[in-house]
């Protein structure tokens, strides 16, 4: 088989077999077939697109690139959830603990924050001494005792997606949907899951803009996920607007807390109940939704997701007294509010540009070198519908140098739009419910 | 600027600027950009295809990232023919010293043969001791003294042309019409041409199979050459069978002699006069194309045609005598006639299968280091109508090694089709001219 025969026939638009598939990747892999002929193939694929039979291959190459956890040894089945990226997105650091103490095992490798979005690895990283640089063994060993585990992925982890990520990103093929597909799954599923709840988040803070794009997505991952015998389901949320008021590492992990503790945003416990419900639906613990978001809500309010939060802390070496005092997790020095110029009712966030104005105060890195400042971030006191007054706070800037200072305020002023009257309609935080290729409509 | 930038764009389908271009492809030739960046730009550009505003800038880069003659000491238009490639398409050969001879100089810069077809450069190179590497300041002094010079191409033009080339020969990107065009014009257009008439082959032995691939290359490289200020044609010429008899480098030179005597076939002949009087109407040297076609046989036939090829092989060191007794020619030591096992007409030769016979015999290049027998080749003795009887011989394969005798005897036979009637149509020689983007249907 030869490398440049693989990218004429996708280049044509056919359709490779899993054997040309595996001879590409698995090739490229061992660095027998240049990056110059895969940037070819890559964009080949971008235009030309994959049937789901190809994803598949793909995702199966991918994923036995490296090792693939066997966790059969621990009873039940293992749930996990993979959010597509948002702002102020950080129901892992709720769904992690709830689902544990619920029984069910949750071996979640996450990823740290991309462009203007957040990342599980980076908020849990404010809380002093956690580490999320466990082995896989010691996964497995806090995954044993808590029920759950939170680590980065490890280089023994989809390999091939290693190397054709940093090859999408210079060669502008990153958008390609099977290549996101492929690259997500192989990573999730490498974890020895039986089941995953996907969070395909749309709007102007999602890396899919519109509904459609976020639809097809979810269709591709859980169409390969269903191929590869796990359980899936998708929905598709909304992210027009901050996820909860809280955007930036350590304020997230406090606002996390705040869920846990049966209190914080309105928004934000809603979609932790709902993903938690599917998450509790899909592993076996509950026989319908309504009785897993009835579970999730008592392990709340019973304290017993607090209490697993604690001591997965505490097993991957962190301070779990930031629990009982959030005040222990880095504070920013300084605070700066971003006030309203009009009387009227918020109309739209531009929520993209929330997310960079947490970047731009430290909170995200530009550059793939930059270092995290845990503290500083944006708490947003509006949200879209609320009434706001001329001059009363639309959000509070969180900063420990006034270095960029400026630009952040000038694009949370920017990113709000205030209208004399509420809007009409409102968009759902759940738009869509995607299992299998039936989409059920939810409005909710 | 960003190349991530420049590929982005192609990739979404967008227009690049002059100056997008002019970056990328300079950056590339100073090795600026990486391979793996510009094959992905160069995937995107074959499935997005370019404007002419695109291709233009594309071959102007090209052709100013190396030398460009300045001929304009030499009075008069200099025009030059270029044909996409054939098997038995011998016409330079013959049209280089016929258009010197009428006055009209012809810098022509040549290549070899690519695949299953024959170059200007291997046929002169079977003229014992004819030199085609000069220097280009040798160029333009055979230039000036006989009016026409025959060489290929040197490390000064072209340069982007050539890191492009061997990058899409290995991206399954060669097939890029604009990349096409882009490759050509700039390597013609260094050569300080006013004129340029371009022979497009189309047919079975082609690489434009179909006509209409054809005739849009040929509309991209005269709309290009337009731009670029100047006089273009282009002739949609039948390559479904061999043109004239002889295929294989020695063997064809016999047959532009015979052309040049007076004789030779119909087919050659015909196609000879006809490009021979678009490059002297280009050039200004006649009025209009009866004109052109009478002025060209009359050179044939006082003789003045082979007394010029005669000065231009003695010019560039080769042994002009092999015009007067072409036996001095690399003769094969041994032939062995193909003959048909039928009665009837033949109905269609699949040209390509002739010129890879030719090739396995050691007229042609499988890979770049394979060394070429000048002798080696086939006559075709019955083209397409032509009546046979069985037993008869289709062809004579020249050989000099029988190790691979029976796959070209195998690939002759398998090409000929004949059936027990004559065929009803015939394909014409010129399938159609096409000036800007008006065409002409000749139907000749």
């Amino acid at each position: 088989m030869r490398a440049i025969d693989v990218i004429r026939k996708k280049r044509d638009g056919g359709e490779l077999s899993p054997d040309e598939i595996e001879f590409f990747i698995s090739s490229y892999t061992a660095d027998r077939i240049p990056d110059y002929q895969v940037s070819a193939w890559l964009m080949a694929v971008l235009l030309r697109g994959m049937t789901g039979a190809e994803i598949t291959a793909l995702t199966e190459t991918m994923l036995h690139s490296g090792s693939v956890l066997d966790l059969s040894d621990l009873p039940g089945r293992k749930v996990d959830k993979h959010s597509t990226g948002g702002v102020g997105d950080k129901t892992s650091l709720v769904l992690a603990p709830l689902i544990a103490a619920a029984g069910v095992p949750v071996p979640m490798i996450s990823g740290r924050g991309l462009g203007h979005t957040g990342g599980t690895l980076d908020k849990l990283e404010s809380i002093p001494g956690f580490n999320v640089n466990l082995s896989l063994a010691e996964f497995r060993r806090v995954l044993a005792t808590c029920g759950c585990a939170l680590i980065g992925q490890t280089a023994e982890i989809a390999p091939a997606d290693k190397k054709l990520y940093a090859l999408r990103d210079v060669t502008a093929t990153v958008e390609s949907q099977p290549l996101i597909c492929g690259s997500i799954m192989s990573k999730k599923l490498a974890e020895g899951i039986d089941a995953l709840v996907l969070d395909v988040k749309t709007g102007s803070g999602a890396f899919m803009k519109s509904e459609e794009a976020a639809i097809a997505l979810a269709e591709l991952m859980v169409e390969t996920g269903m191929r590869m015998g796990k359980k899936m389901v998708a929905l598709i949320t909304d992210m027009d607007q901050p996820l909860g008021n809280n955007v930036g590492n350590a304020l997230e992990v406090e606002e996390c807390v705040e869920v846990m503790r049966g209190e914080g945003p309105a928004d934000l416990r809603e979609l932790c109940l709902e993903l938690a419900a599917w998450m509790l639906f899909l592993a076996g613990r509950v026989t319908c939704l309504d009785e897993g978001r009835r579970l999730a809500a008592e392990l709340i309010a019973s304290g017993a997701a607090l209490r697993k939060f604690r001591a997965i802390i505490a097993q991957q070496g962190g301070d779990a007294s930031v629990i009982d005092d959030t005040a222990r997790l880095p504070q920013a020095r300084r605070g700066l509010p971003v006030l309203s110029r009009n009387d009227g009712f918020v109309a739209s966030i531009q929520c993209e540009q929330v997310g960079i104005a947490s970047l731009v105060l430290g909170g995200g890195r530009e550059k793939k070198e930059d270092t995290i400042d845990p503290a500083v971030g944006v708490i947003v006191h509006k949200k879209v519908g609320d009434a706001v007054h001329s001059g009363e706070p639309l959000a509070t800037i969180h900063y420990n140098s006034d270095v960029r200072l400026n630009e952040a305020r000038r694009l949370l002023e920017e990113s709000y739009s205030i209208a004399p009257q509420p809007p009409i309609t409102r968009r759902p935080l759940i738009h869509r419910v995607v299992q299998g290729t039936r989409h059920v409509e939810t409005g909710k």
